[in-house]
């Protein structure tokens, strides 16, 4: 497994027209892409950061995972994610250093990427995501 | 001012030897360098990752923020640093926008750096850091 970039850094947000402008209006970042998971009730604003994204993760109902996070923790930083190449090894190298993948393989992910998620128990509390592919 | 790119984002951990395994044995990043904040009480784990960094901000001492930050919150991610040029320009129009810095112009940092950071109540709830040069 290779790692090439941090891929995105992904932040809960209650209304992302009032959080984007931090990045768009302050920061000057034009380069956001919209995008809704409808099937986990997420709202996707990607903003485009030299070789990585922002991503504002929006809940588009009660029952997303976002909202869940947001009831528990507020808005903040929710995930950062790592472009990789050779995502097949992960699981079994996780393992046999100790770390905890959320699934047993990695997963279909937006636009075509594979993703595996990693309990945050296993790093030090921060939700990791591998990312291979690109959207 | 002109955003480059993430520089990087910074991770509080209580035992830096152990949470680098992560980085290193798992995601095989090699490129790591360690420095010593005496004065702020921090030791820093730089690994780098494409054109950004993963920090490790590990404590030296219990008067230390990171100690605090572990003590209130846990291990986890403490920050996000920008890379910009004209970070000179950045307090007037954070001001004008209703985004409010920590400090009335940028600070020194490592390396010959200079730095503002942003107060995460004005960010939805991320500690932003930008960052003008390299180190």
């Amino acid at each position: 497994m290779h790692v090439q970039k941090i891929d995105h850094i992904g932040i809960a947000v209650k209304n992302a027209a009032e959080r984007l402008k931090f990045y768009t209006d302050f920061l000057g970042l034009k380069d956001v892409h919209t995008e809704e998971i409808k099937e986990r009730g997420i709202r996707v604003h990607m903003i485009k950061v030299g070789e990585s994204k922002v991503e504002l993760l929006e809940p588009m109902n009660e029952q997303s995972e976002i909202s869940k996070f947001l009831e528990a923790k507020g808005e903040g930083i929710h995930h950062v994610a790592f472009n990789v190449e050779g995502i097949d090894e992960a699981v079994e190298l996780a393992k046999k250093l100790g770390f905890q993948p959320l699934s047993d393989a990695p997963r279909p992910g937006a636009g075509g990427t594979r993703v595996l998620f990693f309990h945050p128990k296993s790093v030090g509390g921060v939700l990791v995501e591998l990312v291979e592919g690109h959207h």
